[in-house]
């Protein structure tokens, strides 16, 4: 008999049943959400995708050969906890995600560069003035994390004429960016003026995207103050840093999608911050049938006896 | 003696002045706007650039054998009339002002994808929502100009994920965009979502962007409605009709860079349309030392005895 597969997922549960509907042909799928899951037998259960997932699961599912987080990140599987030890996790990545995160990357590099929050202005008091326009060559974007997302970014900036460098903690190799490793940071920040945060919420990313890191970003580059953009997690910035850094000039504009408390409270001062672009966690959502056809490309790969791609190493937490 | 150069160009005089003061080494050069100039013999001068020029200025300066545009239109040198016949005009091209109009043209792009004007308002009303999301391979982009600016705008539209189409009067070949010609605008137009217009401006297209051709776009795409974006020339857009169409649903946005008169008149409805942006004829400013650096270039060119590049057809009208 096919494996069959449990499905512990909080995302919209619409989207979770369409798309599980159609998907793993021939094998049997218990869907938490569903009332009928409760008092199922899952020790004969072979694989588990999972988002904030019951820490209770893994001590019914038992015989989990494989587990498939439903995000880029794994942060809030590794924090919901109850994972056996030894079994593999693997991180969702696929084609969708990736562009439509450098589509939001990009986006907002490019409004940064050509000045829209002032043209905005402008516009809404129907006032007509050039200003001077640097180009995107004038300026260094910093990419914080170079995984699958980071390096597609750096990719799509470099097209659009952007000069891009980029740090990791061990050193990556891309094509035409210049790339630098956790000893290089402060070299690096120096270098940067738009710093985009890709970066996975780890011990060693918490709280990374402070007053402290923010002062070592270029000053006096094409577009006067540096600014800082952040897709990656909410866990990784001091939000009270980047009030205050908006406040005294030392930033001059951020780009944010992701905060350390979600939904961001709506009496957060980062709403109405000049230059300041917010957007619902939404630079790249997780879409389910994305997810589902990633989960059968992985189980088709592990039991032809291929090597699964995209493990997290847990110990590092990404 | 080397070649003098006059130079009449409608531009801020701050910048041309600093241009012009490390240039054209060894050449004599004139420049109109300097009191100093208005008594000068201009019979010997071979090289001329210029931009809204005085008509009087071909019949002192007799004997030019090129003529070079200040901008990569040259609608306003044909209309500023008294051009000599049988002298070859130069169209400003090059990679700044290439890469300059790019910028703009993939950001319009993004924001439209992006529901940019939809989340800006959220942002304002401190309001936590992801909307639903198309990514870009869901939307094609149909460019109407394939020139220099039009194909690097549809090379880079392309890697940013949107499928494009094009549309010129000849027809083009551009590796992976499915273009089309005259005969078959109604072709072309029905596919579009996201309409670019990089059109120079001649008889044929002036006020060619009206109700008449918006009603021809692809309704219920990704976006629901179609978007127009002009980057090109204000005179082949009718804005009664833009604005009418944005009123009636028939168009769901508009970027609209350039205007039938400009600087656009503070009372003009589109500065206050929803999801219309608007921007003060600045999506690539002529840079006056890329300008000179062109200018150089092509002069080098001629004076060897190799043909001139971006030689403009005067019949055309580009």
């Amino acid at each position: 008999m096919s494996k069959s597969i449990v499905v512990d997922v909080k995302f919209p549960q619409d989207a979770v049943r369409k798309a599980l509907a159609g998907a793993f042909s021939g094998r049997e799928v218990i869907n938490m959400a569903d009332p009928a899951s409760s008092g199922r037998d899952l020790t004969d259960v072979d694989y588990a995708i999972v988002w904030k997932q019951d820490p209770a699961l893994f001590t019914r599912a038992t015989g989990v050969k494989v587990i498939f987080s439903g995000g880029a990140g794994v942060d809030h599987i590794l924090k919901a906890g109850g994972l056996p030890d030894g079994v593999p996790l693997v991180r969702f990545s696929d084609r969708s995600l990736t562009d439509r995160m450098s589509e939001w990357v990009v986006m907002q590099c490019l409004m940064h560069l050509r000045q829209h929050a002032t043209y905005q202005r402008f516009q809404q008091e129907r006032h007509w003035q050039e200003l001077a326009q640097p180009e995107a060559r004038d300026l260094t974007v910093g990419i914080m994390g170079l995984g699958v997302l980071g390096e597609d970014a750096a990719r799509k900036l470099k097209v659009m004429g952007f000069n891009v460098i980029g740090w990791s903690r061990t050193r990556k190799a891309i094509d035409g960016v210049e790339c630098f490793d956790q000893a290089e940071l402060d070299h690096f920040l120096g270098q940067t003026d738009i710093l985009v945060g890709l970066l996975p919420l780890t011990a060693d990313t918490r709280g990374i995207y402070a007053r402290t890191l923010f002062q070592k970003l270029r000053q006096g580059g094409a577009l006067g103050k540096p600014v800082f953009i952040n897709a990656g997690r909410g866990g990784s910035q001091v939000e009270d840093d980047i009030i205050a850094a908006i406040d005294i000039g030392l930033l001059g504009g951020a780009s944010l999608d992701v905060f350390e408390a979600e939904p961001l409270n709506s009496g957060s001062a980062l709403w109405k911050l000049p230059n300041v672009f917010v957007t619902p966690h939404a630079a790249a959502a997780s879409d389910v049938f994305a997810l589902v056809a990633h989960v059968e490309q992985q189980i088709a790969r592990y039991e032809a006896g291929e090597p699964l791609q995209f493990v997290v190493d847990r110990a590092l937490g990404y």
